[in-house]
């Protein structure tokens, strides 16, 4: 079976797939609240679709997968982006492919730390939130709206995720 | 001075002013991720008020304050909400006063929890972020576009926010 080891998340690399959500010197930033705040500004764009479509927030906790993990289904919002920004400190796994046909060769995984978020552009496929360490909060912010907003995929064959080839 | 002291953010003492975002039994939850991750579904919305408007996400980085803090300013934005939810695990203050005329009389004020947000609704006056303990971090969901959306007052005579009165 074939295996995916994630890369250090970066702007950089992340950037054919969405944003990066952190503190960066390369933000737009402002200082604010009269010089208590600076303002890192739209580092993200919650995009959505339709004029009856909205940007909620959600929260989602999830449970902490065990590496190495078997990579089986992907999918996609058609409709509008979605955003992670984790709120227990944890590092987390993040893997994509580029927006359109899936196409497996395709596959990147990232480590994003704990101080780091991701927006997924709206069409990357990605695999579901893949929490480490512990129980995990994220806060997320995505599109609600008519219509059907995530298509999946089985991925055949599974593809492993690990730390380190083995 | 008048001395304003907080109470515990609750949803219920919060609600005429926005939402919070918090993992609490009582919002709509979502198996998902094949059972791994529960959604915390639509705890707050970012609400837009035109058509070139869009919803944005950004991270103020805060200085806290010492508290008593003299209050001087409040602020408010016509044209959409705007949430808070806090990074770095501190607990941080909110001061609020009924969107509408503003009238000092209605003024609240409420400990944050560091896994608490607040999602102000649009109009609802309130103060600037006032993280306390440490340096600390916010995700913000608010709205970007076109037209004038801050409005700021000066709040005279000042009000003193203390902990405890004195």
């Amino acid at each position: 079976m074939r295996t995916l080891t994630p890369s250090l998340l970066t702007r950089e690399a992340f950037a054919p797939f969405g944003n990066v959500i952190e503190v960066h010197p390369d933000n737009t930033q402002l200082a604010i609240n009269y010089g208590r705040t600076t303002r890192h500004h739209a580092v993200a764009e919650v995009a959505t679709s339709g004029p009856d479509d909205r940007a909620i927030l959600s929260i989602f906790r999830s449970e902490p997968v065990s590496l190495p993990f078997q990579l089986q289904v992907m999918e996609r919002h058609p409709r509008g982006s979605q955003a992670f920004m984790p709120l227990s400190g944890a590092p987390y796994l993040v893997v994509v492919a580029p927006a359109g046909d899936f196409d497996a060769a395709g596959l990147r995984a990232f480590l994003a730390s704990g101080s780091q978020g991701v927006n997924y552009h709206a069409g990357t496929w990605h695999h579901y939130s893949l929490a480490m360490e512990r129980t995990s909060d994220f806060l997320v912010a995505d599109r609600d709206g008519p219509g059907n907003n995530c298509d999946e995929i089985n991925l055949e064959p599974h593809v492993m995720l690990a730390l380190g080839e083995h």
